[in-house]
């Protein structure tokens, strides 16, 4: 779980960080049940304005792909059941937007997301990292991403850097 | 969605069938909105004494998976925020509950299922049909695939299967 508000001049700023664990040692509706309720604790706390949700692949790590798939179902419910826009990111496109490259590994997604964030220790454990670089990947890109269509207004914040985006992209680049 | 009560001597009896829906426009956070108000809905209504879940296999079918996991986690989430026990069944194992084959085809699953409960008509769609089966295997094999270990004390009626199902099994077989 990563926390971060936008700031001027495509700057973001961590507002929390942390893990939902559950014990491995529980039956599926159970674990599936603590991860339900750290996602209400964490959308009741900072009632975001959009969650971003990493897109899970059925192609990939078939052994754990079936509870990531359920957890991340469980994060787009809590955020549809409080009518809070969601938007999926594809784990290349994370990586791409922190780091410049769709297969940095995760050492450098930390570095990255550490450095953008001004933070003074890089995030523990690495899945705490990839939440605050999903975040960060989703504040700069904000308006594709989004799912739902015409429900999904932009907030004046993702507005503002939607523009941020559109004028960086006219500016010749480096 | 197959509701089912158990009746003395293996029989059962079929309360209520159904399929929630979800408009494939809609973005996945909202259909999965859609599928958890269903489900709540149908939890509140027959108060179950445990909720049979599919198994599903990451291996299969790569284009479905993803959104049946979701929705069988949906369900699994559900029972539990109710405290309800949750027990999990292969395709396979319904199938051989029900026709005497793990790999008998959906006409068959319906045709039995129509029979077991001595229903006037075939359960559509298939789905449906498929529901029942689900809840009529768990009837007939309560105890082994209950989640949760000691969590899960089972229920007079299941208690009363289970004996059954032991009385059964020390008859000899025609």
């Amino acid at each position: 779980m990563g926390v971060v508000d936008s700031l001027p001049g495509r700057r973001a700023r961590m507002v929390a960080v942390g893990v939902i664990r559950s014990d491995a040692d529980l039956s599926t509706d159970l674990r599936l049940l603590k991860i339900a309720e750290g996602l209400d604790a964490w959308l009741d706390e900072h009632v975001p304005d959009v969650v971003a949700v990493e897109r899970v692949f059925a192609q990939h790590n078939v052994g754990t792909v079936m509870g990531t798939a359920q957890a991340a179902g469980l994060a787009m419910l809590g955020a549809a059941r409080r009518g809070v826009p969601v938007a999926l990111h594809t784990p290349s496109e994370v990586k791409a937007a922190v780091t410049g490259s769709g297969r940095a590994d995760k050492a450098q997604v930390t570095t990255m997301i550490t450095r953008i964030l001004d933070l003074d220790e890089p995030p523990r454990p690495a899945d705490a990292a990839d939440a605050l670089a999903l975040a960060v990947c989703h504040l700069w890109r904000p308006a594709g991403a989004l799912q739902g269509g015409d429900r999904h207004e932009l907030t004046p914040a993702q507005r503002a850097w939607a523009a941020a985006e559109q004028a960086a992209k006219q500016r010749p680049r480096r």
